[in-house]
């Protein structure tokens, strides 16, 4: 990590746009005392614009607002920003336009929202998995760029097949997702429908398990991601959860490995963050739990600063050949915290300097 | 359904063992006023013997105590019965010695207990799928006999199965369960393990469906149940929901139907407790829903007097043929109702008629 | 209670304003083969004209719909009906006009809005005590008339205090309400507000209580009411139940009265609903609960048809004279049960022939 | 605080009786690191006694368990101890005889248990408020000591009361608590109690309320406790919350304040634990919240360390002086924080070195 004197010295401006949603919440929570970059600009809808943070948020997080952004005035997007380095927690309404006219003016966008993550020159990247696919920012269309991470859900997933994918050869993927109602923004869900309830449909989220897992897992030929060419089937759930989104997982293989080798190649991975020691990485990026009841939303997502991938119930599959329950937290390894960590792993290779260098 | 005046002249009295449990608790209420059965005896463990059931029972029905059984004094489970028909929503601690007891002593025990469930000779009924089954009880080794129903999540998935299985040859079963706390007795799950949580494990849960469905569809041959050769995996949760289990559940079949067959197979299906127009089968015992988020705990559980198998999201799978989503009351038709009509199905075809008859 | 050859031939038609609202499905529910009154026009806000109820309609309830309504085509609230009787579930900000216009035309609204409750001229009933207030429609300024019931909160406080403050005089009230997510409508309260959590404010609703049990438990002299004279200090909160509002309420009496005459008076209570045997009048209004830890949101609010007010834990107060817990279902006898009730005791009383009689 | 090598050579070694329970896992969790107290013995109930400390836990922290007890060996309740501080978590039904015993061996005993804490040559202690009772020890029975803090919902009660009353002198408080599910331990309360539901009793909660507040606001005058002379009448429910008590309170006073001096007040308070800077006392004991829906659970409770009691909703009441909204959390500030806390009072005014000094 970088020395206090660097930090203090050297810390690049950036601006978080939908800073009053829940995503944009998180990015100044996890922002607040970062080594490398310090919130200069908080940007919101234009009915906003000109209101202190303060006046304008329902600030749902669980520790006090930082005071260096309680009073900032907010921009809107579409005014000029300062900052070179852009966090985007848009909402995918609004993000699609927004980002692409930042990245026009030279910005570098590092975004949560769904929007590009499937362009064919956007890298769609977790860090330990496939930064290599940042080199697509060199062969992007726009001046700037924008570098997206996954869908939620896909995170854990994603992370949890990497390691097993390249070593074993992952050929089918089964997922059944419960997902936490943090996933839904806010208002988000209704109480009435999720009070002891289950809802078994998540709008799109289930297209995106299908899609994104495979560009991530991917491999970059001749400056195009060739997408890796398992078969994913997802249901997606929402229940009463506030934060965590649990997954349980069966995987059919190429080379099937025995149970040891199943978890001892998920304990041992690690990646180019792990390396780089990014200030945001964990120190390791999965997590195996032996006992047989775990991973669970309420006891584990908060462990090690959200950042981690949990697996649990790794045993043989009558259908497939394993069975695993994947967790992690949506709203920091899932959405915010995946987003700071893209930026650290783009600082470390050389793709921003104050802005964004090529 | 009989008559007012036949009800009332020849009602069967009947014994509830485990009356002061949660099951125990549910076949008292959906006893009440029913027109072949009479709760004539109240049968709990020992500790309680001589009380008044009012004064040993923690209600938690959402309904009022009937008036009938109240004052009811409460005998053990080594005592002598006067009743020929057993209803046991006994532990499964408890369960076997006693049901073997009664059993040998000419007593027809209908079963929820899981205990004997897998026994050779003792048919696991869901009277819609396999009443033939019940042909069982003339040669099983005890005097009396034993009738169990499925556990409560193989319930709906056995019962959402059977038509396609029948018409179409399921080869793999793919279940998720998210399952309410009503499933786990009283006191259960405690609180501080739930609220806001999933827990990703059962204790027993998976191996029962990965067995019982099987059997439940296995064919009779020379007075021996050949099971059905699918292949089940399951992997089960616990959610805070209060009553029922919802089950995400992917199927490959020998002959893949189109999506309308796989519908109207569903939609049309009955067995014969709707010839039998038994008091407690439901007029439909599987109804399709086609709401995108549908079918919900909260929103259908109750509908149709807790008996019915709802089924939704129908649709085509990447890695298996299709998917969908079944729900069901697991305290009504996967526990004391399933029960109190696998006693109504022995009736019909004469098992049953003051007490058991062979 | 009519017989049912009465009950085909003379039904009132009505009308449900805000058909499509939770408190308008509850209409629909709760008059589902109701002896007197059948539903005979939807009305809903103008972009839902035309629709059938079946497409516009979010359907929140735990029954089926009833075929009678799903095919009906909504009306808009600025057209004309042909009902004389409408009941209205509309939202406060659109009740105040449509009512006033709908009894501007001779029309009766049994409403369930908060607007017009505190008006001079507009009872505020609850029929077991005060159906006389009724005689307001003589003098009422419309040329058809305006019944309002209280707040959901204020219907079981009001209930509970009227058989005491007529014996023994209450002098001081003081209620923490902790009510029910049904009672903000839909969608209503957030699910990242109210899970695992207490929100301890609603807005508006303190001083509802504060205001209307005083003009419920008033007098009527010279067709005006003449507000009881006691104080009242609420405090509400929300929690993280689906249908009950549980209130504390602590009590000062002018006579004080001992234990059992406080208990006896309220067993004992009963009011012209009961006296007339209306369809929807429970057998008793108030229940009291000897168990320590009873009234219990769902436990006990969906007995006795949920018209019914919970009185448990009553005991004596260091403070006050008297503590007891107060619990009753809030969208039936709090919302579209009370105006039901409400339009059946001004029929008894010959406010209501098929339309309004003066 | 003090600098990381005293904190490393002069650490106190202490004792955590009752372990294994919540209140015992959050001793282990608030004292790994602490500055003063390094946990040297951990001591549960026989049968656990000789084994692992991670093999007898049912782990709930949402933290991972200190490497430094994962390994430890646990004794049990009548084994001799080595550590002359000990930090009590143990259930009331052993607490009694266990803590006397130690307390006669010489030990001091910091203990969360009811059993002592109206004993009258036992302090009940909340540092900010009565630190000077500590002076109780020096006639206290035993030859070593104990200490106790109050009650988790007195807790908070007690520190908004404490500079009102001092100021402006309380005469009645009323107090209804929603209290949550980790006050009653593990399992406490079963899932089916409190899903979706209110339990409007908790048992011997009331009379604690009642009792120790005025304890605690007594005077000390020769030796011996003087209670303060206000009423309170307590109402306390238990709710599907997590963590995190919230009270709803009105109060009269002998001398009203205007609201801005009772708002100043409770800012303003500090105490000898904020004089002496000890290791877990927050900066200011009480925080006024002005947002109207504020202070709420899950937003508040696990700010500032959860050593905080919140006080929002300050207004007038028409039937007492003054309503308010206290909030805190249970297990932390108002359970093992608090004795902790207690502890570095006792070691701050030198009644500790290594073990316990008159």
């Amino acid at each position: 990590m970088l020395s206090g004197i660097m930090a203090t010295t050297q810390r690049i401006p950036v601006a978080i746009l939908g800073a009053t949603g829940t995503v944009g919440q998180k990015f100044i929570r996890l922002l607040e005392g970062h080594p490398l970059f310090q919130v200069h600009e908080l940007v919101a809808s234009p009915r906003n614009r000109g209101k202190r943070y303060l006046d304008a948020v329902h600030w749902h997080e669980t520790v006090s607002m930082p005071d260096s952004v309680a009073e900032m005035v907010l921009k809107a997007t579409d005014d000029p920003l300062e900052s070179e380095v852009l966090f985007s927690g848009l909402d995918s309404s609004v993000a699609d336009e927004a980002e692409t006219a930042y990245a026009s003016q030279g910005k570098l966008v590092i975004s949560n929202a769904k929007n590009h993550r499937m362009d064919a020159d956007v890298p769609l990247v977790i860090p330990e998995v496939n930064s290599d696919h940042l080199e697509l920012l060199r062969v992007q269309k726009h001046t700037g760029g924008i570098i997206t991470n996954s869908n939620c859900s896909t995170m854990f997933l994603a992370m949890a097949l990497a390691p097993l994918h390249r070593r074993f050869g992952v050929t089918d993927v089964h997922v059944t997702t419960l997902q936490a109602v943090s996933g839904a923004g806010y208002p988000g869900v209704a109480s009435m429908d999720i009070l002891g309830n289950v809802v078994p449909y998540i709008a799109d989220e289930e297209d995106k398990l299908e899609t994104e897992a495979a560009k991530i897992l991917g491999s970059l030929a001749d400056q195009r991601i060739v997408p890796a060419d398992f078969r994913v089937s997802a249901q997606c759930t929402r229940v009463p959860v506030a934060d965590g989104h649990t997954e349980m997982v069966s995987l059919r293989f190429e080379n099937k490995p025995d149970i040891s080798e199943f978890k001892s190649v998920l304990r041992e991975f690690t990646g180019p963050p792990q390396e780089h020691r990014l200030p945001s990485a964990p120190a390791r990026p999965i997590h195996v739990l032996e006992q047989p009841d775990r991973p669970q939303p309420r006891a584990d997502v908060y462990r090690e600063n959200g950042m981690v991938t949990w697996v649990g119930r790794i045993r043989p599959c009558p259908v497939f050949d394993y069975r695993m329950v994947v967790l992690g937290h949506n709203t920091v390894r899932g959405a915010a915290g995946a987003a700071i960590l893209n930026a650290e792993m783009a600082h470390a290779l050389g793709y921003i300097s104050q802005g964004l260098m090529r």
